[in-house]
């Protein structure tokens, strides 16, 4: 395209979208504003960017170099706001180890990523002493103790955190450089194979700062985030940044409130006595928070919380409402920064019942700014928004990993087609909601046409003599893929019922519904029991791959 | 800085920040939201954007190619938010025409811009034909005119622009290019000179509307943009993009009203209709609207207006509140974007005094996200936000024109030290509040200290027989500049008092504020009477050559 390129004079600064950037309003308007830890350490705006330029100093002594990956293993803390920061604005990259992994995949991740320093909560030192004689590239190790001295470890630590800290001068001058200079790394677990590497730049980051500043800002009132807000993360920042929340509050320059490890207690007194008021974290916390005997009783008015990870059933959100929580959805993942969807509702459904308004509070949302989100089907065409046309949830933004670290092929199988492929499947009504409503792995996809496992699982489970059952999709060279019910069946009725009496009574029932060609391509067997994972879930993967080695 | 770029998987998307991207939330989630042109004229999102397509099938039917410049001369129309993205969106470039210069400068600025399609409100045609033989580039000609054929003129059209867009199909794929092609060029003009080209990148317009998005919708409570608004702009599409806000409201999908040309009962009726509840203008405006017969006794409440392009005094602003207004200031340039600065008020400052909060909705304002803001001192050196250490307002963002078109020596000024020099004069408070004082050309500089003209004017202007004074600066081997008063005696005076001890007096009023060395240097000079432009303001630049000269 020959369009003409603004012409800078030489004088101009072109401004890169660096994290640094982020700095200038809150520093600007806020410097007095105060960031915490569990409520025990308070120090302002204005001292945290001194610590930045002490900590830059710091790593700087440690030799760390622009380019270089400096990982952090500790719970959500100042110290990892401080990190989330000086790190990229080195030039280096910051890389947030996932602490609930195994000591062997956390290793292969420090190896994968080519950590040279990393900076370890000494809870951690256990787990870190069983596989430093493994890391090939760290050169250096930082123990963060609170300034207590090294405990007894047989790995030789640079020094303590804070101590170093003291020691360093406050004056630092952040370079600039290219806004696309990678900032982080972290890794995501699927159900086989080794952690995957995303990874994200400085104008990722930023842009994904903009956006979700713009997008919950401007919401009409519910849910929105604010400049006086309190914010307190309940995810974890060494997962996809905490959602982006940490680089958001700190660019509003609102007050801050860290908890170290989620324990129920500390994070219901930290909500109560430091006043937060807008968090985010999974279902799972959530419930756990409000079923805890420290919680029973407790006033959450005014506590507004961002819910993603997984589904937000309409129940949990009709009982955190009921306690006083304003919740709302979220929808993204590792790939995505995160966030790709927001459920912010408007003045017309505030005005809904209860009941109603959890419904659509535990809808995945609709697109922030700049988003472009598509349901297609298999040819990557754009499905209509109609509340049913169902498809995988692809997406465009300014925010996702370019690829997989060091892996080219899952890579291209992200980006196919030249659109991030969410593995999610799911429709959009005519509001602009989506609705997730599988996964991509667990859909059957014949003659270019997806339906769900789930429903059809649905359809089979009916009979009366199905005990378990679960639907695999199995290749097929004139349709693409043929469903196969994998059946229990309960023992009253074994012996008692064909293959292909329960397949013919099925195979009626789905042509009601309307999807007929899945009804007479149906087959079903009958197996003693449904495959499992060591953790309990019905491990579909294992049923394909024994079907398709037989 | 040998930092490390983030790797791309060849199939990834490198999503750059064009102004189509603007329109992916709208439209997936208030396609049917509406637009409307005085009230008169009613369309929705999803024909917004089937209508872009058709105006850019219009303007390639035309011959517009990437890279070259069509120009608008209309009022403040859904046309114009047409332009705002079609034109751009194509690659090529939008100039929009100050309609209120003469015909000799329009003829300059769409010569210098090298326009090559001009569309023309036919209220213009006389203009238009009288310069039009004189048009080095235009190529063709587009008559806007609702529908109705050309009306007799010299100048022979390619077609009406209703008439153009119907005959057009409405499916244009509009292509990807690089973020910073041009997208917008327009004049600012002087008190001497040519009018100076400013343009702005794709890039620019983007991040501009994303700031804006974040910092007043983050904003506490008062003066807040959301996506429930009601918006009509009251300050020309022609300057300065109407200060962005036609971006804002249109990524946001709020509902938005165009009030053509500004006739005070048009738009106190759309304010009332439509029921419009966010708008911006300049403090005269906000005057003739409050004084106008047709206003009197209406009610306001619930319209938020920001206020930029002058100072906006307390008084008025006072003024503006007891009739339910709720305003506050911004602060920017035709360099600049234009927003720099907002003075959204917090939950605090709302709880004062209506006096109180009327100081501070008068004063300029704080940093927008992104906005690094200086006040500098004449070796760039920052100064202390300390309420009074006074010094040139410099800045850096993401959205300053990279210079002036075509005009090497003046960019280069523009942008001296790598800050884009506003030319104003002020400070900046502990809260982050700036202040503007001066402009820079009427301060005066004397050993590396800047002093406001007008507050040695104050001083001067105390004695009882001044009837007039300005100051100006002249030339200082030694100094730098010196002062010098100019002074109109009141006729009483004439020959009564002498100059001499004029100055002594004004020096020992000097010496007593502080600024002592202003007092020793200054000197007081009597005239008959002080120099003025032709529009009856004070002339320092005349004054300052006379003695240059002399």
């Amino acid at each position: 395209m020959p369009v003409k390129i603004v012409p800078s004079t030489p004088s101009a600064y072109q401004y890169p979208l660096l994290i640094k950037q982020l700095l200038h309003t809150p520093l600007a308007t806020a410097p007095e504003q105060e960031i915490s830890y569990q409520g025990r350490l308070r120090y302002t705006y204005r001292e945290f960017n001194a610590r930045l330029g002490q900590f830059a100093n710091t790593l700087a002594a440690l030799g760390v170099a622009p380019g270089q990956t400096v990982a952090m293993m500790d719970w959500d803390s100042h110290r990892y706001l401080e990190c989330f920061f000086a790190v990229p604005m080195m030039g280096a990259i910051l890389q947030t180890v996932n602490v609930r992994l195994s000591a062997e995949q956390i290793l292969y991740t420090l190896n994968h990523a080519e950590a040279e320093v990393v900076l370890v909560n000494s809870e951690f030192l256990p787990l870190l002493a069983s596989i430093a004689p493994r890391l090939t590239r760290v050169r250096s190790f930082v123990l963060i103790a609170d300034g207590a001295p090294p405990a007894e470890s047989p790995i030789e630590f640079a020094g303590e955190y804070e101590a170093l800290l003291a020691a360093a001068g406050s004056r630092y001058d952040f370079p600039d450089f290219d806004e696309n200079a990678q900032a982080t790394v972290f890794y995501t677990t699927g159900t086989t194979g080794d952690p995957k590497g995303v990874y994200f730049s400085h104008r990722q980051l930023v842009l994904h700062t903009m956006s979700l500043a713009a997008s919950l800002g401007t919401a009409p009132g519910q849910g929105r985030f604010h400049r006086e807000d309190v914010y307190m993360p309940i995810t974890p920042m060494f997962h996809v940044h905490a959602w982006g929340f940490p680089y958001l509050a700190t660019m509003l320059g609102v007050r801050q409130v860290y908890p170290g490890k989620y324990m129920p207690e500390t994070l219901l007194r930290l909500i109560r006595e430091e006043k937060v008021t807008y968090s985010h974290c999974v279902p799972t916390i959530m419930q756990m928070l409000l079923t805890h005997p420290t919680s029973q009783g407790m006033e959450f008015t005014g506590w507004k919380v961002l819910i993603g990870g997984s589904a937000l059933t309409p129940a949990l959100a009709l009982t955190a409402m009921k306690r006083g929580i304003d919740l709302c959805t979220g929808y993204g993942m590792s790939e995505t920064c995160p966030v790709l969807t927001l459920a912010n509702l408007n003045s017309g459904d505030m005005r809904q019942s209860a009941e109603d308004q959890a419904l659509l509070r535990a809808k995945t949302g609709r697109p922030m700014m700049l988003v472009d989100l598509r349901v297609v089907d298999p040819d990557m065409a754009p499905l209509p928004p109609d509340g049913k046309s169902t498809g995988e949830v692809v997406v465009r933004t300014p925010w996702l990993t370019q690829g997989y670290l060091k892996a080219t092929d899952a890579s291209e199988g992200l980006w196919d087609g030249g659109y991030l492929h969410t593995q999610d499947i799911g429709y959009i009504d005519a509001r602009g909601f989506l609705k997730i409503t599988d996964r991509i792995k667990d859909v059957i996809k014949t003659a270019g046409e997806w339906t769900s496992s789930l429903a059809l699982e649905d359809v089979v489970g009916k009979h009366e003599a199905v005990a378990e059952v679960a639907v695999i999709g199995l290749p097929d060279e004139k349709w693409g893929e043929r469903p196969l019910a994998l059946v229990v069946l309960k023992p009253e009725f074994v012996g008692q019922l064909s293959e292909h009496a329960l397949r013919n009574h099925a195979a009626r029932l789905i042509e009601e519904t309307g999807t007929s060609r899945h009804g007479v391509l149906l087959q079903v067997q009958f197996v003693e029991a449904l495959a499992r994972t060591s953790v309990g879930k019905i491990n579909k993967r294992a049923m394909r791959e024994a079907r398709l080695k037989s």
